[in-house]
């Protein structure tokens, strides 16, 4: 943090603010006097420091910068500059989500509807490569009118689903009430997008061993979203995937959303958490998810999430966005030969 | 719902489709034959219809458009065009929120830092005219490394205030763990920003008896907004305030939010529920609080909710955009005469 | 501007990219030398320096920070915190607009249909109290088949209007190719918001004689705005009005556009121009103009600009967000009185 | 478009509006009377139509939809599904633009600088495979104290380029005045991102024979962009290339503008023209430049547009978005082979 001082600031008032500086924020100040500018350097815990709250402190402030970034776990600098590896342990061995290993493809219905569908998606995006299944056991719905989910019993049929096939499940817990039996089941926890920054979800799934899937929030800056990862890795639990699934924009009118892939070459300069794109959220039409998941892994995506449903258009929830089986062995068929890191 | 089919359509392909959608989604088909277009109009729980789900099931089908809003509890329609009138008992009395009602002003610091400045406090705003006293205990912040609010703690202190002062009391639930002990406490349920799609959080508090302060989230249209206090309502719960707090656009450099005020009358088209405006996280700065207050105001609004701290520079939180105690008389003086509506 | 190095850089790299700076930018650089951070401050045309590439400079440059306003003459240092006022020559006498003035209101139809509609509107919005008749020629339209304004002949309709009521005429100019002949009739020139950057037109107008309404563009922040306005000023013209007409945000299913009132006290906060607030276009629904215009005029607009037409319904563009005469009588009747500065 | 009477209208209402829209807007009226609801259908020029006006017209009509898009020479319908191919004579012969065509790199500085840089970098964007040399003559900055473009004279060093190079030229036009010298050297007119809605200027690139490159506007959607493609289109040039170069939202931290990527899809259903996406400014950093170019590949874009400097420490312009020669050289390497259509 540095605070500029206004020309002509009397030594006696440097003295005065840097001692306040110092003692109501607990931190060190360092003076730099030139000729025209006095320049305070604060340093210490200012991610806890409020630029404009500094600001008001004196009349001879000029102005207050931050010059670090508010996330310390979540930084790239915090692993040195090395990449996350995050094994995830599956009945088909262990999987490897990291910008150091090969595509991971996460694919499977929006919401689980009963166990034949799921066993038999299970099944079909297992045979096309898929390393994980996903399916919503509980559903964030804009309406309180439309499916919300079976709840509870699905996540009995996500585990018949991985005795059926050895994929790891992935599954949205939406309540901090619900973790336990979420995590009984998940082998990968989803914080879903409305819930990005529901703070007191995010420090349950942080004081608990199963990794966490933390899609971006539709209105969440890069940086919100770090720092939502931040809570997590904060209460102790180190294994994060960020996922990008499409950001609210001031079009909506051909896509559900606006799938946002530059955050893969911005994500990789800023941390080292392996990232994931949902093209199906992202777009909302399934005739426009294979060209961005062709884009995504192109832009280097460690992993990507796919909707895949028996048939789209009986889909109680996201049919619209969902590839059938057919289709998703033929993008899958494209895309994993197309990233095989050399260090695997 | 309406159907659209293509020119040349067959009369058999009229009926197939007819059939499937009465079938599929239990719903009454009414035709009506042109001699360019044939228009099917889909009448029963629409609500729970995808129009893209539809379109995909025949490809005879050109176009399907939805002619009614998804909202039902909170649509002006349900009261008859009449607006829903809130009361909530405090120990000052009763107060009631509404468009035939006087203004209410709610204020008090963002987060509750000790006893004696939240009881200073609420003599001050109580003083000044508020009948409810704001203040967090737990509190949703950016970052993990921010003060969080004293949570049960604070709870006893605003308990404190309350008798103190006689105010009504309103602090946000965060989390559906907490709901009972905030509602020991709070006359109004605060539902902030970030969780107004917690569906979880959301169904709960429509369970419960208290009144809902239920916040725009940042990136919520408006019919977003109104269906989330659709689940506060389908829950059984009809006491829903709804505030507007500033939405996020592309400008985010002088002010923190863009405090959108044409809600006020959008809202009155569309519900009968109260209206609350926010002017200080609308804005985050304390100097553009008053003029964004009396603008709320004019424009109709039934009630504001601001930011006062007995010393702004030393808040734990919200400092920048909090009023001080002086600041809040002379704009409370000004407010309060501009609306005394006629009926009361 | 101020540049931070990284810790531990030699004294001689220091020498290196200050004079570096100060050859290639022709700026001043202080060096300010703490025990952990030096800091370079760069003095002189630094509106002409892009941070990203002074950062690619040299490796031991850690961050380079933005300290002062990009726009000058447009600033409110630039008048040393006083307010200006824009003297309008009209047939009826000088009219003022600036915050030490009474409100002005800018009233008439969106387009200039016929000789008879623009005069009967005139006659109208002049016995309400307007002092300006608003009209379009030449209509910037989304679609090429839309009625593109009657042009050159619609000027004449204008002067008629004018002759006949004394009401100053804003009216927009399109293209630098018409700027002659629209300057010849109108007494402010409006430059759009689809053209607030159309930097070429901006320059044209800012070397011509007649005040500008400059409206901000849908994506404009209140920076790019105030650049505009500075392209028009540092061509030597001072009077420039700032018009908010709406942005464009992701909620657009019941307003056209998202007006952003808060402008009001932040251009005030940043510059010395006066302010006018278009709530026509800023909700583009009829019933939403007069609650907005109030607030407009509670948080403190110097002016307003208000569609009226004598037939909505059979308006050849914008019918559903004008008002009938006689709902504009209503509103100036009671908007008119309300602002009545001392100073005048 | 369909207008939805209210249930129960009488049937003489019915008539009178049938005639009343028939007569007003010089449509065919169409009836669909079923049991519930009435529904009329508007046959013919309805592009000119305006809901909320028609809305207006009488007290019986509940809702009106509009059912087709508003373009019709640019949309995909209009070529019965047939992309549409642009040939472009340049000194190295014809180089083609669409679907079934091999890709097209454009490259180049933002700003033409002099003679010498423009030559040398012409000279290695044509050996590393561009077909475009890319320059600005005239720049539209933000700033008036940013470099605005040598203008004129470099339109004569383009030409140069050609001359040394053989590649054809894209240059910015940015005002009507201008059109009839850049047209001598350019061989493709660009109308840049902040013009594409000067309404005059799409009209007179559309009344000359240069194919036009139209850049999306910030805050334009893929309607308003293809909206003023239709105006070059109306005005009888059927050559126009639509460029992706990133929106404005609400995060604009690390990237200077959102690359929507997922309009490469979308265009390829609504329009036959052809697509080019422009990384450069989509991000506004040269190290996010390759993963995204990659990442348009992949996703089918037709061509794309790359800054290139010798030396982008110095550029006058959008130095830090700009690649060097070497780094251009192998991203070009990269991509040209990935897509070789097999109709060419």
């Amino acid at each position: 943090m540095i605070v500029i001082l206004k020309p002509g600031v009397p030594s006696s008032e440097v003295e005065i603010i840097s001692e306040a500086l110092a003692e109501q924020w607990n931190v060190k100040v360092e003076k730099s006097v030139g000729e025209h500018k006095t320049v305070l350097g604060l340093i210490g815990e200012t991610a806890l420091l409020h630029k404009d709250q500094i600001q008001k402190m004196n009349p001879w402030i000029e102005q207050v910068l931050r010059i670090e970034e508010p996330f310390k776990r979540a930084s790239r600098g915090f692993r040195h500059g090395e990449p996350s590896s995050i094994k995830v342990p599956t009945p088909n061995g262990d999987v490897y989500f990291g910008e150091e290993h090969p595509l991971v493809i996460v694919a499977g219905p929006c919401s689980v509807e009963n166990e034949e569908m799921i066993v038999e998606t299970a099944k079909r995006v297992k045979a096309a490569g898929a390393k994980f299944l996903r399916g919503g056991a509980y559903k964030p719905r804009t309406s309180p009118y439309s499916f919300q989910g079976h709840g509870e019993s699905a996540l009995g049929m996500l585990d018949a689903a991985r005795s059926a096939t050895g994929l790891g499940i992935i599954t949205e817990v939406m309540d901090t009430a619900d973790l336990e039996a979420v995590a009984e089941v998940a082998d990968v926890l989803q914080v879903g997008a409305r819930n990005m920054q529901n703070f007191a979800l995010l420090k349950k799934v942080g004081a608990q061993d199963k990794p966490v899937l933390l899609k971006r929030g539709i209105a969440a800056t890069v940086k919100d979203w770090l720092m939502a990862a931040e809570y997590v890795l904060s209460e102790g639990n180190p294994n994060v995937i960020l996922c990008e699934r499409g950001i609210r924009t001031f079009d909506r009118q051909y896509t559900r959303n606006t799938l946002d892939l530059s955050v893969i070459p911005v994500l990789r300069t800023l941390t080292h958490l392996p990232i994931m794109i949902d093209p199906s959220h992202g777009t909302g039409k399934s005739e426009f998810v294979p060209p961005m998941a062709k884009a995504a892994v192109a832009a280097g995506t460690d992993s990507l999430m796919i909707e895949v449903h028996p048939n789209p258009a009986k889909a109680l929830s996201d049919g619209p966005q969902s590839l059938t089986p057919n289709q998703f062995d033929a993008l899958a068929a494209e895309l994993l030969p197309q990233r095989v890191p050399a260090l695997v």
